[in-house]
C-alpha cells in the first residue's frame, strides 16, 4: 500500500535539530542518502514518513538559520520508537560521526493541529 | 480545490519554535483557535498548509521538551511571506502577548527530502 506523507493530528513526531555555529560541519548529501534511510529502516511500520529540512535563514533573510538542518520522523508510537533506537544506538552513533560534528537537540512532539487558511480553500 | 497538507521537496517552511523554560506560559488553545488561523489568513494563497506541534519530551521520555510548542507555515515563496508578515506586524505582535511570554526562535527552511522506509512500502 502506498503511504501518504501527510502530518495528521494525534501522530507523533521526533525532531532532530542541528544547531548552527562556528566550525560546525554537516554533510547533507550523506544525511539524505545514508543516515536517514538507515534509521528509517530501523523504525519499521511505526514510521509513517520522514522529512529533511535545510536551514535557509532566521527571522530576517540575512540572519543565519538557527539550525543547519532538521530531520523528522513521523511515527505512531513513541515507546516503540525509543526501543528501536536503543536497539541500534551504537550503529546510529557511529554513523552520525560520518556527516556532522554537531550535537543535535531532540524533541518529541504531538501533532496538535493541521490547517489551511480560508482564502486558499475557496 | 481541496488542498493536500503534504510537505513536498522544494517547498519552504517557516518554523516558529517556543523554547521551554522557567515561568514560561503558552496558551495552546488560543494559539490554535485564534493566532495561527489569523496569521494563516494574512498569507493568502502562498500558504499551502500550517501545522501546530505540542512538545511532549526531549531525548529521554522524562526530559522536558526543548520547545513547548512549534508552529509551521508551509509556503511557496519566502519573500512574499516576509512581505505579508511585515504588513501585519503590529496586529501579530499584539496578538502574541495574548497567548505567551516566550520569545520564539524563527527558522526558514527548505524541504530537502520526504521519504518512507522500504519496509513500510511493501
Amino acid at each position: 500500500m502506498k503511504q501518504s506523507s501527510m502530518p495528521i493530528t494525534g501522530m507523533f513526531k521526533v525532531s532532530i535539530l542541528y544547531p548552527n555555529g562556528e566550525d560546525k560541519k554537516f554533510d547533507m548529501d550523506y544525511y539524505e542518502k545514508n543516515h536517514m534511510p538507515m534509521v528509517a529502516g530501523f523504525l519499521g511500520k511505526n514510521l509513517r514518513f520522514y522529512e529533511i529540512d535545510r536551514g535557509v535563514a532566521g527571522r530576517a533573510s540575512n540572519d543565519k538559520a538557527p539550525f543547519v538542518a532538521v530531520g523528522y520522523f513521523f511515527i505512531d508510537d513513541v515507546a516503540e520508537y525509543n526501543k528501536a533506537i536503543a536497539q541500534n544506538l551504537d550503529t546510529i552513533r557511529t554513523d552520525i560521526q560520518k556527516y556532522t560534528n554537531i550535537q543535535p537537540v531532540i524533541q518529541i512532539s504531538e501533532i496538535k493541529y493541521v490547517g489551511y487558511n480560508k482564502a486558499s480553500k475557496e
